[in-house]
């Protein structure tokens, strides 16, 4: 299973994967889900994937040779807005499906999706999300300010609880932190490393990009720190009487 | 949908469910998901339901006809161990499967789970997970001690957090409805009143019952004192260096 997360914020962006794959319970692996294609200047586009894995990988090995061949066709250097990134995913996604999508018919069929977001020059910030189908879905920064993809109950409340448009990037980045925290307590299918990216408005380059993994000091210290306040909260709530 | 759970702690036992019923999205409609069977200083059994209304209440149904009937047939009553309870809920089960499941086939079919404990005098207090198919688990005081059904991953990660086999009765009762908090925030589907009861270990009689309505007042206090305390302890969490 997955966990991932991308979130819209006045300040800017925040993304999160985890990066434990599995194909069954005793063949557990570490991938990395998050792929970032940068033009410092010009565009950020980052995807977090989940589902099966070699659906994943497909699609973007696919979006990255398009985008290194030579001529003018579409791709995602030359898009000119994230809408068009997002079809030109989807139009990846399709491609793999109408590959390999009958081989796989009897273990489910093609199974990928994609939060995908960032900003291209011209263009204020976006976030989407594509299903499996190849279809998809913009966030609202004052609707649905984010999307998760994977396991994502476990980690859901905090995020209610906490996220605003008006929320920092400092204050997101641990937000999210301690929704995957929350995640991989409860959940086994979902482990570190996590890799995490906050992206500054406007700045059109990805200038804070981090790798948790396990053992982690500032991982280890929020992780605790949250448990403690989280439990001394807990002690300072009022008696129910009966 | 649903949301219940029942723990099993050194103190005693903390059972909760919501009441939320909905066949379709737009016929939502409010039923108690608790039953209590209880002959005080003998036994007290508590039944949390979840799945198909029609299926829990003719369980339930079933099981009173037959805790009512004359003689010494097998019933709730005159069971000696709640292994045994938990057996004839099994059975009642399965005769409303045999009686409904063809006509139910096209839909799903028979679908309810219960989660049963309470305490029988002579025996330890003890707590089932009844499946939908009527076969059992019982969960262990230092091992898992709760059980969820519905939608049981919001509100988890508090549980795993706070929850061991010394926590309060108290603590316990509180832990429990941030839990529901949690869920109800992140989920529409499950919501109040919510049925709470905390059983004192060999007290072998409920003394501590309580629904909490829409607008309960230490409910709402107790919810808006956790989202402040919450926001609190992650506002001091410690800054990300990159």
């Amino acid at each position: 299973m997955t966990y991932c997360t991308g979130l819209l914020l006045d300040e800017g962006m925040v993304f999160a994967s985890d990066s434990r794959t599995n194909a069954g319970l005793d063949n557990i692996a570490t991938f990395c889900k998050m792929t970032v294609f940068e033009r410092a200047g010009d565009r950020v586009i980052v995807l977090l994937s989940s589902g099966n894995l070699a659906g994943t990988q497909a699609v973007i090995s696919v979006l990255r040779q398009r985008g290194d061949a030579e001529g003018a066709s579409p791709n995602l250097w030359n898009a000119r807005t994230l809408f068009d990134v997002t079809a030109l995913v989807a139009d990846a996604m399709r491609d793999i499906d109408r590959r390999d999508g009958l081989y796989l018919a009897e273990s489910g069929g093609f199974n990928a999706s994609f939060i995908l977001g960032g900003q291209i020059r011209g263009e204020p910030m976006r976030l989407f999300r594509i299903y499996s189908e190849g279809n998809f879905i913009e966030a609202g920064l004052h609707t649905t300010p984010y999307f998760q993809t994977g396991e994502a109950k476990y980690g859901k409340s905090i995020i209610d609880r906490v996220i605003t448009p008006s929320t920092t990037l400092a204050d997101a980045a641990k937000c999210v932190l301690v929704s995957f925290d929350s995640t991989m307590r409860s959940n086994l299918s979902v482990g570190m490393p996590i890799d995490l990216i906050c992206y500054r408005r406007d700045s059109l380059a990805i200038q804070m990009r981090r790798r948790f993994d396990e053992g982690d000091a500032y991982f280890t210290a929020l992780s605790s720190q949250w448990s403690e306040g989280v439990r001394d909260v807990f002690s300072r709530l009022p008696e129910l009487h009966w």
